[in-house]
């Protein structure tokens, strides 16, 4: 029962960040940055590259924020978010190449890569489909067994990682609307972005109740450790400064997963 | 006195490999992969990608090749060969990135990467221009301080490897024609790129002698510790056949560096 | 029946060319255009670039070519044979990119774009995606009412392109097997692409016979206007002069459509 | 003397557009085509691509907005403004390919490409370096010679279009400080990009007095036709609307060229 929590568990605040090309304008990262326990960093395929990686690990680091891999599809046309007929043997190398990169970048920064998200299109493949998610995984073991799969709960990505011997996080959307079946409503309906304010009551719903009011009205049990918003969300930066603030009204506990 | 020379030093033959896109069509370069001692590795800037360095390194520690990261700039439309004005810090960062990805694409396949060599106008502008070659070296040191540079004779890489405490090695051209100064004659001359005959002679020159016969007809000193044919030199996999059978009838002993 | 037939109609050739990046390397595709009386050159989404095109466009122009717009996925690594979840909308949108740009080069070189044939995976899903086909249809209506659709017998796009009142041409392919249904033999089979003397002995019996012996063994009815060889086939450009010298020899009369 | 002009002469006023991938974010893009009187598109080499370049030809057609090609470097993580050592020829090729791509997402929204102005770096060399100047001139010829040059004023490029029967216009920067010898302030100074304020200032004095304020307090004379908005200078679209207003209450006459 819901009024039974008199104490909220701690909850991580993410952002996907870097999702630019050169080096000529990143201000709202910095802001981020700031303001997240943890980013995750597109790593060049579906937007970002090295340069801007590179930056964001320093400013990760500089803000002891958790650094995370954003993998996606290599579809800078279509941010990462057309499916892409991708085989799993190739996932796999891909995964391996994106996160490769990142760690390097990570390394340089004095920092390292702590989680791999995948991004668009892929994230929401590995909900159901194993083959792919599995490629994913493998992947990950592979370079490095201590990094955490981060996704949606029920997400295929979360069972392959644990058959693996990987630690995975169950994750919540703080700007997307949930369909009474626990999946997002699909970026195609004009109703599927959040806005602000609506944004800021559903992080604190999720994270000091355990639950989330889909878009039919109704209450979906929803328990996650960590809470996103896109960084291409209009205005993201003062959503998240309005999330951050408003989750310590309610006395939730930010801080990043271990 | 070349003619005193009784037992002619370890060489290392190198192919540069992998410098396809997309995973149709690699045949050439599972025979270099038979052939030769070290493998650089195209890391998806000039060519290749992901999935073709998978292969790579899978076939190149299936042989006990060396693997190298031939980096390079991101301009795949000119292979690599055009001057790219990329500052120092975003070489920096891009080297970072390129050597990662190949990291992890080496440990997946239960091997490691050895070595970096800049390609194409990367590896020229690091003759002689210090910053750039000080941004890839730190970029090595950075990501693993036993990666060994590989360069010209002369090279502006190899000072800067020394002063940043990396070992590096020098490198020779089998299928390039030298000019009296020791630099390569670029690719815009006809001459540039020699014929199997002259190439295969070249490799038996300078594994031997220490010396190469320049475009003028003069003898050149050139010490080298690792010999490389390029992937697109017509006939490729033909002359890397032919060169590995003539240095062996010499009696040079061909074998990576340490 | 097929022993009635005296005089066999006129069969057009032709080879995807430009399928590559940058200047470095195109002498097969120089090859092909003294061959051919149709070249479907890449525009830059799947293979190719400008520098390509443009010489694929003077070399067609030298030789007669007629010259193809070969529009494919901006899928680079994938070559264009992996499936992308391109939009109607953004699909009508590569189309118009893809075809003008081929436009300005063969103006450039004293030509025209005759027709336009989607490559690879984008082939495939106009065979049965009427919306897709519809979008590249009205694409190519918009830019040029005289262009003509290649497509295999019974894809949407011949029906799109009578419903948008464009002309079309069938074709059938030298180096692929055909299944008894009468589509290809998917790339994945070993048996997919044909070797050199099966491919000659279809190529001769689809253009004499108007018909094909599929994988099983059975005579499927096959009318098609143009053969196509691909050029990334193994030794395509042998192939093509084999192809040619053989329909010759049975009395085909080799000349492009109309 | 300043002060004797009693009617300004005619101004056209442009931004920079489409600088962007995909289809996820034109909203700025969307307000500067209810302000300029001319759209310079980017066409998918720096930025851009062609769901955005159709959406901006639709847009500039609705608002009855003059077209140009803004060409530049296949590098978009360099965003076009880092030097490529592409050769005349191939300029002369990627001209040809991105002003065609252009014409076909023009046409398809009703219009027509009225310009063709170099993009970032390109455009700096374009000033001075004749051979690459002649190459974009004698792309555009072919393509269509109705085009018309754009650059600053005393570029190569304005000589080179005058030599090949080329109409050109010159142009002024709103949001960039120019030094004594009426070059730009490069980028890499931070006094580069100006103000709002000064910027809106500068627009007037341009248009009004023929004259600029340079960086060192001198009176320059500049006599230019069509007046620049950067469109990722910060806060553009604001810039925009207030150098469009001040330029009406000066008494400007804002329309585009012929």
């Amino acid at each position: 029962v819901k009024g039974e929590r008199t104490e909220p568990p701690a909850i991580d605040l993410s952002a996907d960040v870097g999702e630019r090309n050169g080096s000529w304008s990143t201000q709202d990262d910095a802001g981020f940055l700031r303001l997240v326990t943890s980013a995750s960093i597109a790593c060049g395929f579906h937007a970002g590259d090295a340069v801007v990686m590179r930056e964001m690990c320093e400013r990760a680091v500089t803000h002891s924020v958790r650094i995370g891999a954003h993998v996606g599809y290599n579809d800078r046309l279509g941010f990462g978010r057309r499916r892409v007929n991708v085989a799993p043997s190739e996932l796999y190398a891909e995964t391996l190449y994106q996160v490769g990169a990142l760690i390097a970048c990570a390394r340089a920064a004095g920092g390292r890569v702590a989680y791999v998200k995948p991004h668009g299109a892929l994230y929401h493949r590995c909900l159901e489909d194993s083959e792919a998610a599995a490629a994913v995984v493998r992947a990950m073991s592979v370079v490095d067994p201590n990094l955490v799969a981060v996704a949606q709960p029920g997400s295929a990505l979360l069972a392959c990682a644990a058959d693996g011997g990987l630690r995975s996080v169950a994750e919540g959307f703080v700007d997307r609307a949930y369909a009474s079946d626990g999946t997002l409503v699909p970026r195609s309906d004009v109703r599927a972005v959040l806005d602000k304010e609506r944004a800021v009551r559903q992080a604190c719903e999720i994270a000091t109740q355990g639950a989330v009011t889909t878009n039919d009205g109704s209450i979906l049990p929803l328990t996650v450790r960590t809470l996103c918003v896109h960084g291409d969300t209009p205005n993201a930066l003062t959503l998240v400064t309005e999330v951050r603030a408003a989750l310590k009204r309610v006395g939730a506990d930010i801080e990043p997963f271990a």
